[in-house]
């Protein structure tokens, strides 16, 4: 993904694909997985999104079978979260607050990209929304999956919004005629505020009560 | 998928649509999703099916990318189910009549448009017949998966049989020389028969027991 | 897969296609599915973890629709396992040490023909580890998404990481100019040696607890 390296664009990715790790690490340790366990959970969160979107737009080999340093990056991570996983069982990671301002960032750069890149794949402007939602939320979704755990981006909390309205952000001042620099950072800046926002105030999105003994989370 | 308006196979395959929206936005409001998620189940639901064909094949983009009528019909529908959903919460809108008959009807337009597609692309008859079950049975396997429940076509309904039959005429027909027309519809026929006949007398594939404290489904 | 008829490692795959086909079959007559349920787990325990390797390549339509025949072999060991299950429900199939010994010859076949593929491909080496342990434990994790249970290779047994350290023999040799005959089966036996003295001696890999109410399996 990331062309020319010192874009402070770049940073961003990269932190968002620690953050995305360390969440997919955290989630296999409360699972009870292995050490390998970890490692797959913190890659297949990092790269899970835009892998799907690749696919789905017939980009292959995906990503970071062209540029691997995304998983290198959550490989690394997946170290982290094993070496703190046994020293502080129940830390948390994936809830700590730099995680989840790192989660934010990530959310904010690879929805953001992922929305350029479907846009210079030539689709239509609301086709390029919902990839650059499944870029940005698709990883979470892998990994909840194989955590069994339900979908945590479809129970409540503003994430996938958040990530709606900065792809929205993205095709609608492409369609305007703004430059890739200024629609960038104004949509990963719409991301980050909502996301944020929803933390901080814990906004959530109306939801159905579950029924006839459906499992229920935590 | 559809070329010609005012084909009625066309109706066929939006009345499909709608109704597997309509069955994996009813499963998210069970399962108590947000509003989103309701949403996203209803058009990983709907187009679910195709996609893996698509990608299977390697048909990228995706059908839905080049022609994306499917995502807003199911997103039209996820609406409704959220507004049927608040106002009767015990509706189990996937399990009315009409809707179990439109769904029949989608499975039916998904399954020979899929084993036609994969006809096309060259592949022998009898995977002709695997990727036209997959794209009438695939979606309600994607959507169990991210609902936690499991796969109802695999658990001794009368479902992908159906789709299994419907697939096998097309391919035998086509292979004997039969118009397109004739056997579209004759494949039609036959997989909304026995699958109705399926709901109207119960019929069941034989099925095994649970084992080991494994979960259960309502 | 196999381009020559008679070649002693084309025995080790469809070996390999019929132990992970029963694994899958077996956890399907465990978890209470039907008999289509059976088939489906069999056929996409077999091939599921290829068929991602191809995906994530590029490499379209997948194998098994232009060379169907794991799809043919792991149909027929459905079958079997249906016959077996009605019979002696509590056999447990996949934990007969010839199921076993014959699940190993699979992951050593899938995982260093995955490798290969990969390299050929042109990715590097690393990633064609990746690629290679994809195919080798693939199938098994889709197995588990939908049988609803916790992906087993993720918790405790030495699975991937045999896969691993044989993709690794192979890249390794590769790069160092061996011939792929020997390559080829210097890594295969890596892979059984490790998988087969892990069953034997019960090694596993340091793992967490699972915290929370989490599911625990058996």
């Amino acid at each position: 993904m990331p062309e020319t390296t010192g874009d402070p664009f770049l940073l961003l990715e990269v932190l968002g694909t620690i953050a995305f790790a360390v969440s997919g690490g955290a989630v296999a340790v409360r699972a009870g997985m292995d050490w390998l366990g970890v490692m797959v959970l913190a890659v297949v969160t990092a790269v899970g999104g835009g892998t799907v979107r690749d696919l789905l737009l017939g980009i292959t080999p995906v990503s970071w079978i062209e540029s691997p340093w995304p998983i290198a990056v959550a490989l690394a991570a997946g170290v982290l979260v094993i070496a703190l996983g046994h020293r502080v069982p129940h830390l948390a990671l994936d809830s700590r607050s730099a995680v989840l301002v790192a989660d934010a960032a990530g959310l904010a750069a690879f929805t953001v990209t992922g929305t350029f890149v479907a846009l210079a794949a030539g689709v239509s402007g609301w086709i390029a929304v919902v990839l650059g939602v499944v870029t940005g939320a698709g990883g979470g979704v892998i990994r909840d999956v194989l955590a069994r755990q339900r979908p945590l981006i479809l129970v409540g909390q503003i994430y996938a919004l958040a990530a709606l309205l900065g792809a929205a952000v993205v095709v609608g001042l492409d369609a305007a005629g703004a430059g890739e620099g200024l629609t960038r950072w104004l949509a990963v800046a719409v991301v980050l505020l909502v996301r944020l926002a929803a933390i901080r105030w814990q906004w959530t999105l109306p939801s159905f009560e579950p029924q006839d003994g459906q499992p229920r989370d935590e």
